[in-house]
């Protein structure tokens, strides 16, 4: 089942305009995120960043489209849980680099069921070669262009271990192939800046919301990968599986602590809070 | 007029899976080339590096069924010239980065005409901000992700250039948005090896064959920007411009030379003995 331009298909398949930029050329932006009984979770938090993302990309889609089309598809995907991934492009083009001057975006939306027994699965982690590349503001967006992060998950995966984490150019730890990273020392909780070529994560968000309630400070600090063999815990966070704990990095192993699966509670609390549905099955 | 997956579409909408991975995560290569009375230029070269960039993405593509493909719509585009462009995608996939266990990429070939009126203009260029990653080996492939380069020529021409110089994550010269950067320095072509971030560019490629004959000995060396100022002349090379001097870096004048005619004077002479037909119009 998907959406495109606000036309329902069932199955996968629609027409489409093969000069769209987003398949020629990556040129857009996306956003993944849970519904469960028909309500997406931090629905506003996602059209904000998506906006903020579509502003640095240089052309706008009315938030409502936008709105109307998640929440139409949320009220049609299974109650239980649905991961809905919502796909914004530049729309078509003529060839080469430089856009149309009135562009006219493709807004696509496609739901996946939600899988709880993913959740709060351990990671191990392998440094990937592949740097993120904190000189472009693609660093902090979500765009089309995954595959630096394809690479490295798959050749961390060749390595043993389950996902990637990727340094900047300056060797600072910026996130996991499709995750931000958090590590816990004492009762801070760090994490690094989006400057530092990171994704404003909206869990990574919530966490700063919810972190004093937890007795901890949340802050923003530029790591190393030292610094997270160095912590009390490390964990993942995402919109799909909220918090992953990190078990392993580089073959070492990594402590834990029980404020890990706190905050993962607090999380999972929020969303039965607002969706009458708990993502821990 | 389209190919997709060896069916002909006329006009540029067809029938589309929207769960592939071309769209979703820029998962695959592309390759840009001209035709002239039907003839592919230098299509070998073009199969055998879209063929080898597979290879580093992890799956493959009969090379028989890419050069039907583009042969089959070079026959039906203009034979006063065409620019084909190939793209190559993993396929659809499930959700997240992972690739399916057995891909089924889908191949694309579009046309449009070439245009003569556009060869051997003079470019200014502007340094972006934005680096090339050389960590990554998409720096070194024509990888459907190119979000950074239309952001960086975008950039550029906001300050009044028409194109990006980019240099890579050590502040040596990489390329243009979509062109190989060389420089003339007395009898000696220079441009940066493919491991500064670099593509392997089919011109770029010619002109080592073709340099000798000229007097001059190409040699590959890592730039910086003063290299460029301090040179004889700049030009770009791609496969649909051949060669466009470089008149200005960020305001400075640079000097030219009739070595650069008569480099794309070779280039344009390889075509016309190949397909009959004069790029130069």
């Amino acid at each position: 089942m998907i959406l495109l331009d606000g036309v329902l298909h069932e199955g996968r398949s629609a027409p489409f305009d093969l000069a769209d930029r987003g398949l020629t050329l990556g040129d857009g932006l996306f956003e993944t995120m849970t519904a469960f009984g028909g309500t997406v979770w931090r629905l506003d938090d996602h059209l904000e960043r998506i906006l903020g993302g579509l502003d640095v990309l240089g052309f706008k889609v009315p938030r409502q489209r936008l709105a109307d089309d998640v929440r139409s598809l949320a009220s049609r995907a299974p109650a239980s849980g649905a991961v809905l991934r919502l796909t914004v492009t530049r729309g078509a083009g003529a060839r080469g680099l430089a856009p149309p001057d009135g562009p006219r975006p493709t807004v696509i939306v496609s739901a996946a069921p939600f899988d709880p027994v993913l959740m709060f699965q351990p990671a191990s982690l392998a440094v990937s070669a592949i740097r993120r590349n904190d000189t472009s503001p693609l660093s902090r967006l979500k765009s089309l262009g995954y595959l630096d992060n394809v690479l490295a998950l798959a050749d961390a995966r060749r390595r043993g271990a389950s996902d990637a984490l990727m340094l900047n150019t300056g060797g600072q730890v910026a996130c996991a192939s499709v995750a931000n990273v958090f590590c816990l020392k004492g009762d801070r909780l760090e994490t690094p800046p989006v400057e530092d070529g990171v994704l404003a994560g909206i869990v990574r968000g919530r966490l700063f919301e919810l972190a004093p309630a937890q007795g901890l400070a949340a802050v923003e600090r530029s790591l190393v990968p030292a610094d997270l063999l160095n912590a009390d815990a490390v964990f993942l966070t995402n919109s799909v599986r909220l918090i992953q704990p990190v078990a392993e990095l580089d073959g070492i192993r990594l402590p834990t602590s029980p404020m890990v699966a706190r905050l993962y509670d607090a999380l999972a609390g929020e969303i039965l809070a607002e969706t009458a549905r708990d993502p821990r099955g």
